[in-house]
């Protein structure tokens, strides 16, 4: 993971400067709550990936900071509104925005967000980064509307489950990767696999995200353990879990997963029956069939220390443990 | 007002074609929402103005309507979230849309409506467009927040307010016209007049909606008469108002108002005395110092039927009575 690690903390602190210097242009009402979201840290893994494919395509130029940055404050704003939606009291183990501002001013912060994001991009005077971005809100809101169609649901397919998070979380990733091969002038094919990269790394990472909701160190981070069980969201271990059931106990779970009416007790049994079954392992063996195609899709680019890196960004994702 | 009825007559069915159009590319969930925010109607006074404009520096491409349609779109996402950061029942009359869908789907579906907005403008390939709506966005999301920032005040002058309403309303009535006149390819003279005519229309528009909150007949538009007396927002006839008190009387008002704690009686009396004393008139007379304003700034254009429609607008504006 050398090459990565260095990547990342080479471009940290100047793309931490340049979310600082984005946000302080917008309204001075706007700006704590922003700052608040920013802050709550996470790994700039989006502005990273953008900057990989645009260097990795020879694209050199500093400029790309402000580009790249535009997904992770889309992202910065898309938690806000989630948070709201889903009224979550924390964020990265920090206090969740609107529970310190307010539904209000956290609505509107996002929005703000959204619009500087837009606002940075049309910047750069190409209408196909405009495209991008703008394709990736809507289909981020579709995603995480089509999570909530299902929620409490038993009755669908995996291939769901797989589109939801294709929208709710894999497509802001592509987005990332796919600005950055833009911007450098990729051609078709170098755009295509960079977004193939970026939409099953996306993937991988969401599913990743759900073997993690099922792993002792969840409430260490902020999170109750199996936080999507109590919420009635068939991830993939619940849905291998459910595959293993039959007759009464079957029945209960079903009954109970539609209602919501788990306790705390029967949540860390079902955590604790999810462990001993090996399903979040498994989880992850459905994680590295996307992370594999993300690595055949490398292969259009040439060898460089950011294709190193980009690979190594799988392994972070196939290895990550919080 | 010949011209104008002639326009809108001439207009609005495709106008609203392209609009359900534009919306039905939108995943399935999010439609419904989206669509119902949109049949409640308005007078799509915002894809008017790009239109007009558009036409008046003889732009004649029937691709305009997309263009014109994105703030409609835009305020119909702000709609959306409006309603649920009001709490807000009703809607032009019609039930809002997050007491029909629930306050997620509603905050996604304007979410998803702001980023259709960004990707139709997008697709005329010019950055300047793009940089046009992502700049209302933020400053339409900032005059909210400001607005919120004031409420129960009584402190603030009048200018604070305007700027409030500069932000909540005009820019997004500013963004129409420059549309318009940017896809026309207007000289930078006539882009500044468009804008000038936009932002002060948008004023002016506002402060006339202040005074109707006032009128009698609000409440058959599905508004409480007063609401802003009851919301703690200190408009113009509530601002003159308070210049008329003394005494006891002045420090009642300021204590209730500062408390939210009028009765519907005390609201009663004080929207009596708001008309008694003619003070809605008088923001009516205020709302005509920006329409004059917004007058001027169309000498720039050459006379034709579309700068008529323009004036016109402004005598729509100044006559409204609902």
């Amino acid at each position: 993971m050398q090459d990565l690690l260095e990547y990342l903390g080479a471009i940290q602190p100047e793309v931490n400067k340049t979310l600082i210097n984005e946000v302080s242009t917008l309204n001075t009402l706007v700006q704590p709550v922003a700052t608040h979201i920013l802050a709550a840290g996470g790994k700039r893994l989006r502005p990273l990936l953008a900057i990989l494919f645009a260097k990795a395509l020879g694209y050199d130029n500093k400029d790309i900071y402000p580009l790249a940055c535009s997904v992770e404050l889309l992202h910065s704003a898309t938690l806000l509104h989630d948070d709201i939606i889903d009224d979550a009291d924390l964020r990265r183990g920090m206090p969740a925005a609107h529970t310190l501002f307010g539904s209000t001013k956290t609505i509107l912060a996002g929005d703000a967000l959204l619009a500087l994001a837009n606002l940075i991009v049309s910047r750069y005077g190409n209408p196909k980064l405009t495209e991008c971005i703008s394709r990736a809100i809507i289909e981020t809101a579709t995603g995480e509307m089509a999570e909530i169609e299902y929620l409490r649901s038993t009755n669908h397919p995996q291939e769901t489950y797989i589109d939801i998070i294709r929208g709710k979380t894999a497509w802001m990733i592509q987005a990332s990767c796919q600005l950055g091969a833009i911007v450098a002038g990729a051609d078709a094919r170098q755009e295509q696999a960079a977004c193939e990269f970026g939409m099953n790394l996306g993937i991988a990472f969401q599913i990743v995200d759900d073997a993690l909701d099922f792993s002792p160190s969840a409430g260490a981070i902020g999170k109750p353990v199996a936080g999507d069980l109590r919420e009635g969201k068939l991830t993939p271990p619940l849905h291998m879990y459910l595959a293993t059931l039959q007759g009464e106990k079957r029945d209960k779970f079903l009954q109970k997963f539609a209602d919501g009416s788990f306790t705390d007790a029967e949540v860390d049994a079902v955590a604790g029956e999810v462990r001993a079954l090996g399903l979040d392992q498994a989880t992850r063996d459905l994680a590295d069939q996307y992370l594999e195609k993300a690595i055949d899709a490398l292969q259009v680019f040439d060898n460089c220390r950011e294709k190193t890196a980009l690979n190594q960004t799988v392994d972070y994702v196939k290895n990550r443990s919080k």
